[in-house]
Formats: structure tokens, sequence, C-alpha cells
């Protein structure tokens, strides 16, 4: 399968979609080929006192890189919601970049599950790690 | 068990842990029993487009609920990290207050499992449904 | 919402659909209005060394549990399936009954969720929580 | 990180501690360096009917599968338990044999963390992710 949206049109949607994210500065590295890799710069707003990233801005990426690798499928479907998502928490992140490695387990008709790592920029081991389920809205 | 600290003790202890969420203007409504209520204010700031309350703000209220619940018991123990979340978003919440019903599930010396029911007030079921687990500090 | 199954067409239905679960010899002892309540009388046979129930034991126990409060609303749509399950083990059961306490918190056209809180008799507080998602069949 | 045990060793102690999982005949191809790889034959009595193996087969195949990668790099910690589990379940199995992919996301003092990909062999896509979490007892 191939990409149908490009790391452009895809933040273009990010953009008007969730507005509210913006002041996260999330880049979109790459999207297809059933994953993608998002950035986030570190960010004092969105650090918790000791320099590490909230547990919510952790949340908050995983979501939106899910989010990001089916729209990269499947198109603008923008009536797609989070079904259910399950985060361990492995490490302290360290107040560099986040970045989001995600993976798309299955891509069916009404629902999509993938897996997201996530580092700070530097270590090899993740910081956390995500599953993540998308309904998709019936075929019109 | 009885409660250790006061909501009003443990609104204080939420101030000087987690600053970043003053804005989110959370009130302890009650904590102690193995239970805890939250409340929530709606605001502009956390709702979506469409005027829903966003993921990663339940998120967060579902994890400082976990942890009020926790510290409620066993007082302080600043130490204790989130290790796990699991959310089921099951309905659209509506634009009003959000309300964290917490049930402790197990609370070990080691590690403390709970649930959180969040509710748009004056709805009758939940919008979502959330398993946290807790790693309590080892005793000093 | 009323149930348009009784415990004994659900056993019937049980035995037909998951035959290999018969030896377990679990009993619907309520179904209906988005509740279930099963037991499972103790046998040697799913006993861990040490006489504590296995935890596949209890995962067969609240998958099936799940399908039975489902049944119970929608009827024998023996198409659904088991999309995700989270399980948190709390404390050792004992060697007695287990009883699963079965609650469904969404029950929509598409998607089913619910927990499940699962006892060993006699103990007041839970073995194991567990969070279960189904997929519904397309109407036909 | 080096195996402090070898499959031979792995395979007694499953026999020991786990006797009634004897019968899934379960072989462990490898483990160590944070992984582990298991198969498990197909077998009549652990398929559903329509012949694809049932859920619980694939819990207790994930779960022992996290438990050899534990116990391959820390020693036979048979007072380790299962705190957590979740699994999502993508496709139907086919009647072939189970491989279990595992890798450890953390290996610390008190807690181990690692994911789980099941495979029908000769299918490039997995039927099942699970994650797990394990208690590692204290240290004496």
């Amino acid at each position: 399968m191939v990409a149908v949206m490009t790391p452009d049109e895809l933040t273009d949607l990010l953009a008007r979609e969730f507005p509210q994210s913006s002041h996260l500065g999330m880049v979109i590295e790459q999207a297809g080929d059933m994953t993608a890799r998002l950035r986030m710069p570190v960010n004092e707003s969105h650090l918790r006192p000791g320099g590490t990233v909230s547990g919510p801005t952790l949340f908050w990426m995983a979501d939106v890189g899910l989010y990001v690798a089916v729209m990269a499928m499947v198109g603008p479907k923008t009536q797609s919601v989070t079904t259910s998502i399950t985060m361990n928490f492995l490490r302290l992140p360290t107040p560099a970049d986040i970045i989001a490695e995600v993976r798309l387990l299955k891509l069916g008709r009404r629902l999509a599950v993938g897996d997201v790592s996530l580092f700070s920029e530097g270590m090899a081991d993740p910081v956390a790690h995500v599953t993540g389920t998308y309904a998709l809205p019936p075929e019109s």
C-alpha cells in the first residue's frame, strides 16, 4: 500500500483539525507505508518540573502520530476517532526533542491498530510505548 | 483504610508538583477510602473544535485523579510514577464540566492500580474509562 | 434496554459456539441490563501449582463474560469478535469459585466496551480487572 | 546484556513452574538479548470451531513468551508475576503453528515491560499484538 497524502498535506490537515496542537510544533518527518515518524521540539511549556516531558504531552504525540499514519494511507477521513490508547511509561524523558516512531499493525475497513515507540532524541531505549485503535467512518 | 491527606492538602500538593496543570482548574471534591472525585470546569483552552474536551485533557484528568486517590491514602510519596494507562473513549464529551470518579482496585506496597470513569456533567453514561498503574517508591 | 436472550439461551449459545469451554463449567447467573454475572466452579484442571487459578483461565472467563453480556442485549450476533482485552492482575486467586461481574460501558452499533471484575468467592477485593472491546458485525 | 539461561534451561523451568502448559508443546527457539522467539505447534485441542487458535491460547503463549524473555536475562526469579497484559486481536489465525516474537522494552529492578507479536506461520502480518508487565521480586 502506498501513501495517498504527503507530509505537507498531513501537516495542513493537522493544522485545520487540531489547531490547538499547533503550539506543540510537531513536525511530520515521514508518513506512508504503514509507518510514520514525527518530531516534537523540546519546549518549556510542556515540560514537567525537573525537565521531563509530561505524560499528557506524550499521549498527545502518540495519538497524533497514529492519526497521521492512518490518514497517510486512507486519506483525510476526518470522522475517524481514537477508540482506545494503552501507554506504558518506561523511562524518564530527557529535555530533548521527542521522536515518535509509528507502525500500523492493522488497517481494516473499520478499525486501524498501531503502536508507537517514543524516544528522547539521543537515547537508544524508548521512554514510552503506546498501542492505539482508531475507528474509521463507514464508507459513504 | 482512612485518608491521611485532606482535599486541601492534596490541592496544595498538586500545585507544587504539577504547576503546569493549574490552568486546568481541577477541583478535588472528595478523596479517601480508596476513591476520589475531581471536577474540571469547562474551559475554551482545552476544547477541541466542535466543543468537545480533547483526549490529552481527559488523559491528564485521569492521571491526576489516580495520583490524588493514591496520595490521599499513602501521603505525599511524590516519587510515585505512572507506569501504565489504558483509556477507552466511549462517547463524545459535551461542552460541560468533566467529572472523574476514581476507584483504587489495589493499593500494595509497590504498586497501586485503579480505574477512572470520566463523565460530562449531566450525562448518565461515561465519556471515557481509564485504568492506570502507579509504582510507589521503596520504603526508605 | 432490556435483555433479548435469557441465561438458558445464552448457555446454549456458548455450548454451540465455544464447545471447548464446556469443561470450564461456567454458569451464567445473570445477564441483561448491560450487566452479567458468571461463576466458574473451582476445578483442578485450571489451577496453577500452588492452587491459584491461572491467567489464561481468568482471561477466558472475562472474555466469555463480555460476550455473554453483549449477546444478552443484541441477540446471537455470533460474528462478533473480541478486538482488545486489557487485564490487570491484582491479587492471587484462592482455590475457590471465580465470580465475574461484567458491566457494559458502551453498546454502539459497531463497538461494545465493558469491564469485568473477577473475584475469588469470599474475597472482598477483586483478583483481576479487565476491560475489553467487541466489534459487532455490520447490520445485514 | 547477555542471557544467563539457555533455551534448554528455560524449557526445564517452564516444565517445573507451569506443568499444565506442557500439553501446549511450546518450543523456545531463541531467548536472550532482550528478545525471545517461541513456537506452538498447531493442535486440535486449542483450536476454536472454524480452525482458528483461541484467544486464551494466544494469551497463554504471549504470557509465557514474556516470562521466558525475562527469565533469560535475570535468571530463575520464579516469584515474578504478571501484573498486566493488553492484547489487540488483529486477524484470524490460520490453522498453522503460532510464532511469538518477544521484545523487552524495559528491564528494571522491579518491573519488566515487553511486547509480543504473534504470527500464524506463513502470514506476514501479525494475528495479535500484546504488551505486558512483570513485577520482579525484591532483591533478597
